[in-house]
């Protein structure tokens, strides 16, 4: 499969992924739904009249949206009916975008002009805990190596809720909070800029159709209720510090832009509960990627190479699980995987851990070295799954640590 | 002062109180905005061209919207501007809405013909924990008495990110949810219904004008962003399950409403740091009261007495504290006390607590105990603060719990 618009092999862009997101330009504030091909934006609003398929023809209002949730809300065989027309009308093949210059000027948007936004209305963040290397670093640092997992760990993902107001696109810095620690345990708390600043390397998706408050989702089902996935990227402070700002990348790829790049889940041990229990492959072999870029350097130095694949919980799990309660949710909503970490001393999701709690460095390129971030410091994140001759990639999530303000 | 509109002594809605809502009707489906008087609601839409003081003539609008948002959105001067035309126009001298027969049929519905909604669009909950005989008696049981508090709990108002989806409306019914629980602590958990369903007594308040993310709200300004309080009850299951549901009151009373009952801030000692300290009193004299009704029975049995005066962290401390890291806030945003017990074994505002985590039983009347809810419990909230010759109150917070669905 080839598009008739140049994407190069490295390109995270090529028609076999296609990922969602919301723009605008210099020249047109209103924010709409674009879709990423190459180093360019298809813009949906100005071609929704083509989607002519027995699902969408109808509902072509969806992409006139300032946000995706409308189209989120339609469930997963109007977005393969979505996807399927795209990848006609972007075909080399296909006359019909192809051949009117007119329209094509009109249609695509080079992503350098453009403007990312958050691709949805968040109504409620969830952010799990799903990396059982992760949770084990992070455990034997605070409990030792005997306790390292919670008791209730290998039972049900663990999940906490996040702040929705605080999720923001690639690009936007984010202060170093103020707040509250307590250095020495055996002396009162002091107030200041956040000493140990970290990042959080994690994926995330978006829920499609929501549920009736009441009605859980069936793990059968789980996968009808993914519309798709996208980095994210948590900067860590003190206490309350996961308020501060949450970082996701602008484009959402879809399940099924993934779905060729499937590999065996993860060995559960012991056996989930029935209703967390699926047998049809819901990991992804995704390659992670984190960099530091210090200020005034042009330099993104990696830092940690980790992979999806690393996953204990899956998506489908942390849906069903989510909603046994009866739980509602909404189209929109976001679903964090927690910071994944893999195996190996270089694969760790977190400075805390790639530090291990502060005692050693890590080499950030051109002579530099951290063991949490500084002032000044950009966060690059990217990722991709490589196909034979093409990737499927995120782009690239991005934040950059700005200094702590100081309090009137 | 007086309204035309008759209000017996016992209403909690007098002309001091005009408390706002979300209302629909039979034959008018849309939401709309109204304020509660005696047994009516006067419907904000049918008169929003009456709001001509120097702030709202030109805001006229926010009184058509369906939700409180964008009047919560305008800053405590437009309300108060707001209240002040709501007491002219139904004050009993005033003859404009009193001798208009025409708009009088209009304007007023009675309360009981009116379904009520959610009062605005929630887009983050968070939960405080801020009544310190609450946090003592839980930490007791489950910690002993010497490490009751937690080392920060003096310090800071400890607070947890809600589910916003999950928060709906009095009388709104709700499922005891499935989950998984641990009864024995030396083998794996079992799932099924939740057996230890309970309540929790609590209180929230709705931002106002919200805050940049990194801008963090002035303690000396916070009451400038608080529009309002209302009851909130979560009933509470095993792990997660505080997403399944946070009911609320249909009505907001005003922080100008409550001004009247203000009482001495509790004594905090240590001093909390500069960034959360106040001296004006923002804490209420607000009776409450929970009570259970059995399935069949028409008898609410009291099992609970206390006073939002028990709160250890006043409002205005809890919003500065959340947006101490810079996390932004907005409109409509819901923040709960957290559980208010008081001093005494019958103020305590949870069932884990009066039953002193199933160790005793709790009399309901007509013969029943409880040490948990049971299927078929409606939990009954009601409170107000009383006035020389009048009350302003909340209203009544209902919620039943129906038994648990059985999963396919
Ligand atoms: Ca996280
Ligand atoms: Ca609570
Ligand atoms: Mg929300
Ligand atoms: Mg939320
Ligand atoms: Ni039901």
């Amino acid at each position: 499969m080839k598009s008739f618009i140049e994407v190069s092999p490295e390109s995270h862009f090529p028609i076999q992924n296609l990922p969602y997101g919301i723009f605008s330009t210099a020249d047109n504030a209103t924010h709409r739904i674009g879709v990423a091909i190459g180093n360019l934006i298809l813009d949906l609003s100005v071609i929704s009249n083509l989607f002519n398929g027995p699902l969408l023809k109808t509902q072509q209002q969806v992409f006139q949206q300032t946000t995706l949730n409308r189209l989120m809300s339609l469930g997963n065989e109007a977005w393969k009916e979505a996807r399927s027309t795209l990848q006609t009308l972007l075909s080399e093949s296909n006359s019909a975008l192809r051949d009117d210059q007119k329209l094509r000027s009109k249609a695509f948007v080079p992503q350098s002009s453009a403007a990312m936004h958050l691709p949805a209305d968040i109504g409620d963040y969830t952010d799990f805990y799903s990396s059982i290397e992760h949770a084990t670093n992070v455990g034997t640092m605070f409990r030792g190596k005997d306790n390292a997992l919670m008791p209730n760990w290998k039972y049900l993902p663990v999940g906490y809720h996040g702040r929705a107001s605080s999720v923001v696109v690639s690009g936007t810095p984010i202060h170093r909070p103020n707040g509250q620690t307590r250095p020495k345990d055996d002396e009162p708390p002091v107030f200041g800029p956040c000493r140990l600043m970290d990042f959080e390397l994690e994926m995330a998706f978006f829920v499609g159709p929501g549920n009736t408050m009441g009605e859980p989702i069936n793990i059968k089902d789980a996968h009808k209720h993914i519309f798709g996935m996208k980095w994210e990227y948590v900067p860590l402070g003190p206490f309350l510090a996961k308020n501060m700002g949450t970082t996701i990348s602008p484009w959402v790829v879809t399940m099924e832009a993934l779905a060729p790049f499937t590999v065996d889940n993860y060995v559960q041990d012991p056996q989930p509960f029935p209703y967390l229990k699926h047998e049809d492959k819901y990991t992804y072999d995704i390659k992670l990627e984190v960099g530091i870029k210090a200020d005034g350097s042009d330099h993104v130095g990696t830092v940690c190479q980790s992979n999806f694949r690393n996953m204990y919980w899956t998506m489908k799990q942390q849906l069903a699980h989510h909603t046994i309660t009866g739980c509602n949710t909404r189209p929109g909503d976001l679903l964090a995987s927690g910071t994944i970490s893999g195996p190996t001393e270089d694969s760790y999701g977190s400075m805390l851990e790639l530090s291990w709690r502060g005692s050693k460095t890590v080499d950030i390129g051109n002579g530099a070295t951290r063991k949490f971030l500084q002032d000044g410091d950009e966060v690059v994140i990217t990722g991709y799954c490589r196909g034979d001759d093409f990737r499927v990639g995120f782009g690239q999530c991005t934040g950059k640590v700005l200094p702590a303000l100081s309090l009137k």
